[in-house]
């Protein structure tokens, strides 16, 4: 099956593409931009979405669900936020189909909105527009609400997972009394979401800041974590916005606060969505296929027989059945795949495909010598046990890749910075991919330039960027600190 | 709090639309017809959620994400599809808007989609068009896939929870090789929904095949659950799907089956929504606000401390601090209500309200006699009982009170279904509400009259209805078994 996966040094895109394809996680639709995730790709973003959820209920967050539709006006209430959106958004300007006489159907011109209604590429407008009516006191906040949701954007070069018409995400929209409870929480979610894509997704991110040009449309200040994939280009894996009292002045919402005077109430919003999918696979994956964190892997562990005979099948199973019942008690997800439609050899290669983490094989051989095979698949090695405690080998094995994945792409994280002086090997640099450290001087002219020029982008400011005395790189002005540039996707 | 709940008996529709509202489970948005799901009854929704698809994956289906999106060719395909929804779809048409010269956005004319797109009233099409590159062979089946997911159906007159024009549901489209096999999976569904409704939501159903005229558009027989509200009115709680070959006819899937033939292949679909949140809320809540059965409660137990001082609230928490994490660790949702904003009476109203299974309410006097206060939301009593041991007699009373809202609720059910054999007395009986088990000729003239004259409609033709002689309760022609007539949500 795993043969002709294009190479990531030779065509990383296609690569990319088939991997998608060929390990069943998704795949394009009829609707223009739209895309179809696919059971195996689902269970993985599910495995997500229970982590990241749980992370946000401990941290005092509650789920709720607002509409799909903006009314236009709404759009319009905030002028930042509907100069980033309107130009790419859906909108809904009919409530009927009547047929056409000729057997086919058609927009009913009697069915017309008086006002358009656009499906929410976000729902700041729709939310703040309720909360106006949530909020009359210091004690009704904060209001810590989060949603999973479908969203949509017009984009019109799409790749899928990355960017999408329609994509998957959540968002949180909190409301606070004071600006320095809303940038806590603010920096709080940052740091969650870089807390999972280390310790679940095994991704290496740098927490920072956007410039004001890359600012989400309405923010006061635009966090987020960045990752380095393996092609050197940058992803960013999520934001969280300070959004200051900007939406409650566009909504009028206003609470009484501890010293019974009238004041906006203070926001943020932040999302990650199902590009962090994307994410994952390049991160990660190699020539082979899929490479899974065990904590995010639908299958950690599966269970291949080799075998001739029924009878085989039969001694086989008899010893396996045990270790997939440990195995299954410490909360591991394991198959045994008995299934007589292919042979081994395939098996090997289709599991490898999917990046289960770990696969046992187990054959007569092994049953005479009381051993099974263990390979693993982030090092491709294997390697023959004891059949007896596989169970407990296993169990610290898992633990063991998740922390070798995400070991080997800090490495190459790492080995990929580079902090640079000189303009022109800037321009190497960045063209050759990864991230580049350099000096800049502040402005948004020069950030559009070196943008023109090298196609990079300021990913972020990093939190913990050491002060220094430096030179722009492009203008030589001064800089005290240096920004994170790369190519991005 | 409760204090002005209008009563059932007095103003049921007022009663309903105030327990939404002053429970905090929902309110209507800015948008015409489309809701807000508030925490609290997101909550609800996400316990049913997580036992729904627990059920789902148990029988062997997985979770997938298929496009928001419908083209119009798609809805055209299937004749009968195209007629139930086309008539109240919102219509997508343009893709950006723009600056309309006078501060606000308007429909950028030259951004008009070449094909009009649907927002999903329900997936059949799109999924039908994505399984026919799914399916080869028989070897590909059966195809078991559900998605959560939001629809919009235009309707004109809308009821929050129970009608409105966006909701969230859950959708399951599967396929298989045999007719046999897909009536089984179409059957196996609607077990699972009474099973969920009777176990879960504590609500009795009666399970049945709908009438030719009440089957979803497309369909070649619709099973469902039904409901009965304590104003005596139906409620749809679930529907599952028998399509036949309908939808891969249209759509041209077919397979190559075990006999090297082609073959269209067999499909189900199967949903539940957001409307359940109706069903809950109507089935057993009283004057004083919602009741909860246990097992779907966000918060199955508070504990209200009544205190004069600070020291007597911390000899209190003291003694509290053991019940409550033996509670947690047993898997119970319990909470300490210790805030100081409001006093005890206000909180034993407001959780009363909310439909809190059990409320513990703890004294001085009680720490002075080692005892604590129990109350039962469903039966409204008060009990004193040692403190000592508490956790288990509450962990007990769970079930009970579980096992005793499913009770009441059969009771009622029973009491208000009635075999009629009169035509003026099933006019009488089904103006004052209840189930009536009438004689029908079978015939679509017939059920459309008595609709006409009675507003009550066939809910279904019960699964286990006995065959008996009989004679339509309309026309007096023969009929062979009853069917059951409501007036209906």
């Amino acid at each position: 099956m795993s043969k002709g996966l294009p190479k990531r040094s030779e065509n990383y895109s296609e690569w990319y593409n088939e991997i998608v394809k060929r390990a069943d996680l998704a795949e394009n639709s009829a609707v223009r931009g739209c895309m179809v995730i696919k059971p195996y790709g689902f269970a993985i973003w599910e495995k997500m979405q229970r982590a990241l959820d749980d992370m946000f209920k401990a941290t005092g967050h509650q789920n709720a669900y607002f509409p799909l539709f903006v009314p236009r006006s709404f759009l319009e209430k905030e002028e930042e936020h509907a100069e980033g959106f309107a130009k790419e958004c859906a909108v809904v300007t009919h409530y009927r189909l009547k047929a056409d006489g000729e057997g086919g159907l058609m927009v009913d011109p009697n069915a017309k909105l008086e006002e358009e209604l656009i499906i929410r590429p976000t729902s700041e407008t729709v939310i703040w527009n309720a909360y106006k009516n949530w909020i009359q006191s210091w004690r009704d906040l904060p209001i810590l609400v989060n949603q999973w949701a479908n969203v949509v954007r017009w984009e019109m070069r799409t790749r899928i997972f990355l960017r999408t018409a329609e994509f998957l995400w959540q968002e949180g929209h909190t409301a606070h009394a004071t600006e320095k409870e809303a940038i806590a929480e603010t920096e709080q979610m940052l740091d969650i979401y870089a807390d999972f894509a280390e310790n679940w997704m095994a991704l290496p991110v740098i927490k920072g800041m956007k410039t004001p040009n890359e600012r989400f449309a309405g923010a006061v200040e635009t966090y987020c974590i960045e990752g380095l994939m393996q092609d050197g280009k940058a992803l960013q894996c999520g934001t969280s916005h300070f959004l200051g009292q900007n939406f409650a002045k566009s909504f009028d919402v206003k609470f009484v606060n501890k010293e019974n005077q009238l004041e906006y109430a203070w926001a943020t919003s932040w999302g990650v969505s199902t590009r962090l999918m994307g994410a994952l696979i390049m991160a990660h994956s190699d020539d082979n296929g899929l490479v899974l964190p065990p904590k995010l892997a639908p299958i950690q562990v599966v269970i291949v027989p080799i075998y001739k005979s029924p009878e085989d099948l039969a001694a086989i199973s008899e010893k396996v059945e045990p270790i997939v019942k440990e195995l299954k008690a410490a909360g591991i997800s394991v198959k045994f795949d008995d299934s007589d439609n292919q042979r081994s050899g395939w098996k090997f290669a289709e599991y490898e495909l999917r990046g289960v983490p770990i696969r046992l094989g187990l054959g007569m051989r092994d049953l005479e010598n009381g051993t099974i095979e263990v390979a693993r698949r982030d090092t491709l090695t294997k390697e023959s046990m004891p059949i007896d405690g596989v169970a407990e080998s296993v169990k610290i094995l898992l633990d063991k890749i998740q922390a070798s994945v995400y070991q080997r792409a800090l490495e190459f994280r790492d080995t990929n910075t580079f902090p640079v002086d000189d303009w022109d090997e800037f321009c190497d640099r960045v063209e050759k991919g990864g991230f580049v450290l350099a000096h800049w001087d502040g402005t948004s002219e020069t950030e559009e330039q070196i943008k023109e020029k090298t196609k990079a982008t300021i990913r972020c400011i990093p939190l913990n960027a050491p002060v220094e005395d430096g030179k722009c790189i492009l203008t030589g002005n001064a800089s005290d600190k240096r920004v994170l540039f790369a190519k991005a996707y």
